[in-house]
């Protein structure tokens, strides 16, 4: 299994402990060293595995909370630290995902996620 | 300077060069090594050099680009990767920012930028 595929088997360990709501997965997932950072769709950023965390436990334990999918997703490998670019599909639309991850302890873990809506589907040209 | 403080003067670099529109110094603040990403508020993710610049000569090009003001700046530093969470105050709005940089030749270059609306002030409870 190359870096590139190590990166993208765990951002789908994200999804699959997103969709099954575990948050037993979703603990094993974050980092634990490092300062890990978090911005859901439409929230200001937060910061710190604790505050994270328990965004997550409050997203999880809802019973409403929507089953994502996660598609064109690529990864960029820099050294310790990865970046996966991807889409994710929601029953109300399709959200842009950047998932940074670092190496810690042999293992990629979760260090920041920020989603935002998808508007528009086509390369804008402004001028 | 710290590694901190270096990081946030390159992210308020960048910030300058949007509200200037100055095209040159923004190519100058982008990695020249690594591959760029870049996530414009409501569009798909973009990938590569050519198309990550092309984008911001488009958005720079337009007399209308709007005047963008960046506070509440973070850094946090992983090694020769860092991000910085921030919000950006623009006429229609505010937006949650990550900005990733990477240390290229002794520099802190722009690596990727996500940004996205904020529609929520207060971190939400949902359950």
């Amino acid at each position: 299994m190359t870096e590139t595929d190590a990166v993208l088997s765990a951002n789908l360990d994200f999804y699959r402990a997103f969709t099954m709501r575990d948050i037993a997965a979703m603990e094993r997932i974050w980092a634990r060293k490092a300062q890990v950072l978090c911005t859901h769709p439409g929230w200001i950023p937060l910061s710190g595995r604790s505050t994270v965390m328990a965004s997550w436990h409050d997203i999880l334990g809802n019973p409403e909370a929507p089953r994502v999918m996660c598609h064109d997703d690529i990864a960029f490998v820099y050294g310790e630290i990865a970046v996966v670019l991807c889409e994710e599909e929601l029953p109300g639309g399709h959200l842009a995902a950047t998932n940074v991850f670092i190496k810690e302890d042999g293992a990629w873990r979760l260090l920041h996620h920020h989603a935002s809506p998808i508007l528009m589907r086509e390369t804008p040209r402004v001028n």
